[in-house]
C-alpha cells in the first residue's frame, strides 16, 4: 500500500483483542448474557432496518453463518460479498470495496481476509465499525471472546463471576497443534492471560516457535511453551481448572514439514485414554472445523468434557453483542474504543 | 462411517417417502392447500423468528430457491451453506457441520447431498428435523409430494379428492428416461402405487434395469417395465387418466453407455406428434432442469398438456407445509413420525 | 434461439434506456428522491412480502448488492441465483430458469447476463417485469440512470431541476477508456444527449471505433469522438459544466491490442495534474470496479471532484425506484411502457 491512511478507527470496531480493555470485555460478555436471554421478538427490534455487510475473502461456514444469523436475529439486513462471485475477482481493492459498501448504506462490515491487518486498513479507509472475522495468521478476536464466554459458562464455579484481571486465576489453558499459523491461538494467547489464566502452547517445532516472542506475543504475560503434550496435559490436570484447546491440523502442512502423520497423531492427538489419564476433568475445546481422528478423537469431541458445541452456541450471542456494540444500539449507545 | 449413531430421528423429518403413512401424505397436502390460500401477511407470522439452515452439497436452483422462498414466506430466517464457500471444502464431516448448525440455533436442516442416506445420518446425529432435498440416487421425497399435488390439481375430477389408497386408481404414470440414476423416479415409484396408481418405467437397458428389484423397489406394488416408449404411451392413453413424466438425460451418460444421441431422441423424446398420436390427453411433467430438444420437445414443454410450471408452483406450497410440519407449527403441533 | 417468442414485455421492465421516454426518466428520478428521503420503517412496507429474484450469470458486487439491499430496504424477499451454484451449470436455458422463478412466485427478475438481448428474451418468455443489470456489451440502464441522478445532485445549480430535453444543456460529458466493450458507455451515450448533454467519447482506436455508428449509436444525437484525452478535457473544462467519466481498463485487452500499458497510462490516465490543468471543476465519475493507478489516479478518485461514492449511493435509490416501478407500487400503480 502506498496510500497513507489518515482516517480514525470507528468506535465499536473490533480489530484485535489487544485493542480491548478488560472493562470492554466485561461489557461485551454482559451484553452477550442479556441478548441470549432476550425473547426472539424483542431481540428482532434492536437492529431493525439496519444494514450489515459480510465481506468474506476466505471460505467460512461457522463464522459467516454465525455473524449472519446474529445480524438477522437482531432484525438487521445482511448482504454477503464473497470472493467467489464479486468484483474482488476483478482486482478491485479492499478499500474500494469497503467504500462501495459504505455508500450502499452498510453501517458495519464484518471482514475475513487472508492478509493480517486488512481489517485495520478497512476501518481506516471507510470510517465504519469493522469486525475482524479472522485476518490471515493474525487475529480472530470474536473467537477468543466466545472461547472466554464458553469457559465462564462451563468451568465449575465460574458462571456469573465478574470479568476482571483475576477471573481466570487458577485456570490453565493448553492450546495444542499448529500454533504458528493459528489466529485463534494468537487471539486466545493475548486475551486469556490478561484475565489471569496461564496459557501453555504445545506442538512440534515446525508448528510452534521456541518462544512466545516468535509468535509476536508478549512474553511476560503468562504464556509458556511445552512441547510434550502429555506433560502439558498432566500439569494442567494436576491442580486448578484445566482447558484443552485443540487446533485443526492441515495434512499438507505436516507434509511440508516432513512430519509423519502417524507420529503426529501418536504424540498430539487428544484421545480418551490420554485425556482420562492426565486431565480427566479438563474442558475440551476446538474452534472447528475439526478433523476427527487427526487432532482429536471422535469420542472426545462427543464426550462429556467437550464444550465444542457450546463454543458455537455462545459464538452467536457474542456476535450479537459485537454487532449491537458496533452499531451503537441496545446499551452500547456510547461505545468508545 | 465407523461411528455407530444411536440418536432418534426427529418428528417432522422427511427422509424418504417410504417413511410416510398415507395419512401423513394427506395431512401434508391438506396443509399445502391451506398455506397456498393464506394471505401473505398471515403466512409470514407462522415461522417468524425461527431459523432454518439450507445445506447444499450439490448445485441446485429450483429446489434450493423453493425451500428458501418457502421459509422466507413463512417469516423464517434462512442461512445457506453450500459446498462452494464453506468448511465443507476443509474436510469437515457432515455430522460436525450439522452439529454446528444446530448450535447456531437452526431448528431444521434442509439437506442436498451426493450420498444416499446422508439425510438419515444427519437426522440421527443432530436430532433435528431434516428435510431430504435429494440424496444421491436414493430419494427426493418433496419432489414426489409436489408431483402428487400437481396430479391432484391437474388431472380431471381429482381436485379436492381425499388422499387415500384409492386416490389414484385408474391413473397410469409413465416415467421415462434415466430411471437408474433418478431419485425423482425412485421417490415417485414408491409413493404413487401406494395411492392406487399404476407406474410404468420406460427407458433403454443401460438406464433401466430389467425389474423393479434392480432399482431397490418393491416389485409387488404396481410397477411395470416397458422399454418401448410408444407402447407405454399408448397403453397409458388408451383408458383412464395418463401422466407422462420425462427425466433429464445427461449426454455424458449416454456416451458412456455407447447410446447414440440421435437414436435416443428418436425412440424416447416426447414430441408433439408422439404425444398427440398416443396419449393426447396425458398430463406432461418434468422435474427439471430439462434440456429442450433432447428428452422433451419445446412445443410439448410449453403446450397445453404441460404441468411443468405447476410442479414448481406447488413445490413452493408443499415445502411450506414440510417446513411447518418440521417445526411443529401451524396445525402440525403434534407431529409424530 | 429457434423459438419464436410472442409474449409482450411487462410494464415496469427496464431493458434499455432507449425504451424510456424522457417523462419516464423524470418519474423514476422523482421516485428516487422520494424513496431516498423516506424513513426506513415506512420504506420497508412498500414491497413487504413481495418476491424478487436476482439472476446473475456474471460476477458482480456493486450491482448485485445494490439491487439486493434496495429490495430488502423496501421489505421484499430476495433470492439469488448465480452461475456458481445453480441449474445454469446443468445447461438449463435462460427461458426455463425464468419460468421456474416465475412459478416460484417471483414478481420481478433482475438479470445480469453475458449475452446482449438476454433481458429482452427473458421478459418476452416470462411476461414478468425484468430489470437489465447489464447484458454483454449492450446496455446497463440502471447505471445510466444513477449517473444522471448523480450529475443532477452534484453539478452546480442542477439540484431540483426538472428532467426534460434541456436539463443537461451546457454540460459536456467526456467518457474515456474502453468504450467499445462498455455497456455503461453505451447506456450513457444514449441517455444523456436526449436530455441536452454533449457527450465526447475518448480512447485509442482499438477501444473506440471511428464513429458512433460503429458503436450502434445514433450519430445525430450530440455524440462526438476525440481521441486526444487532453484536448477532450480542455474542451469540456473551457465553458459550461464538465463531467469526466472514466472506464475500467482490462490489462488483457490492452495486451491483445498490443497497446503498451505505460503509454496508455501516460495518454489516458486521469491524474490530478491533468485534471487541474484542463478541467479543474469537472465532476469525476467511474462506474467501478476501478483500478487505481491505471485508468485513474488514487488522489483523483478520493479527491473533491470525485462523485464515485455518490454514484453508488444514488444507485441504491434509483434501484429502489426501479423495483417499485416494476412491481407497480408506491406511486407507480399505473405504469405503462
Amino acid at each position: 500500500m502506498t496510500i497513507l491512511e489518515t482516517g480514525t478507527i470507528a468506535a465499536g470496531s473490533l480489530l484485535t483483542v489487544a485493542g480491548l480493555t478488560v472493562e470492554e470485555v466485561a461489557a461485551i460478555l454482559a451484553a452477550t448474557d442479556r441478548l441470549e436471554r432476550m425473547a426472539a421478538a424483542e431481540r428482532a427490534k434492536i437492529l431493525a432496518g439496519r444494514r450489515i455487510a459480510l465481506l468474506f475473502y476466505e471460505s467460512s461456514t461457522r463464522t459467516r453463518t454465525s455473524f449472519e444469523l446474529a445480524a438477522k436475529s437482531l432484525g438487521a439486513m445482511t448482504t454477503l460479498v464473497s470472493d467467489k462471485s464479486s468484483s474482488i475477482e476483478k482486482g478491485e481493492s479492499l478499500k474500494d470495496t469497503g467504500l462501495t459498501l459504505r455508500a450502499l448504506g452498510a453501517e458495519c462490515i464484518v471482514l475475513r481476509h487472508a492478509n493480517s491487518g486488512a481489517p485495520y486498513l478497512l476501518a481506516k479507509t471507510t470510517g465504519l465499525p469493522v469486525l475482524n472475522a479472522g485476518d490471515g495468521m493474525h487475529e480472530h478476536p470474536s473467537q477468543a471472546l466466545l472461547d472466554l464466554r464458553t469457559m465462564l459458562a462451563r468451568l465449575p464455579g465460574m458462571s456469573g463471576r465478574l470479568v476482571n484481571a483475576k477471573t481466570l486465576e487458577g485456570v490453565t489453558v493448553v492450546i495444542t497443534g499448529d500454533i504458528l499459523h493459528s489466529r485463534v491461538a494468537r487471539s486466545n494467547a493475548m486475551l486469556l492471560p490478561r484475565l489471569g489464566a496461564r496459557v501453555v502452547l504445545c506442538g512440534p517445532p515446525g508448528l510452534l516457535p521456541d518462544d512466545a516472542l516468535g509468535l509476536g506475543l508478549d512474553s511476560k504475560g503468562g504464556i509458556e511453551i511445552e512441547r510434550d503434550f502429555d506433560k502439558a496435559l498432566k500439569q494442567a490436570g494436576s491442580g486448578g481448572k484445566a482447558v484443552v484447546m485443540m487446533l485443526r491440523i492441515q495434512r499438507e502442512r505436516l507434509a511440508g514439514l516432513e512430519l509423519d502423520l502417524g507420529e503426529y497423531i501418536s504424540r498430539y492427538q487428544l484421545d480418551e485414554e490420554r485425556l482420562m489419564a492426565r486431565a480427566p476433568e479438563a474442558l475440551v475445546m476446538h474452534p472447528g472445523p475439526m478433523i476427527r481422528g487427526l487432532e482429536i478423537a471422535g469420542e472426545v469431541a462427543d464426550g462429556p468434557n467437550s464444550a465444542i458445541e457450546d463454543q458455537v452456541r455462545h459464538g452467536l450471542g457474542v456476535r450479537m453483542a459485537l454487532l449491537v456494540r458496533a452499531l451503537g444500539a441496545g446499551g452500547f449507545e456510547s461505545v468508545t474504543v
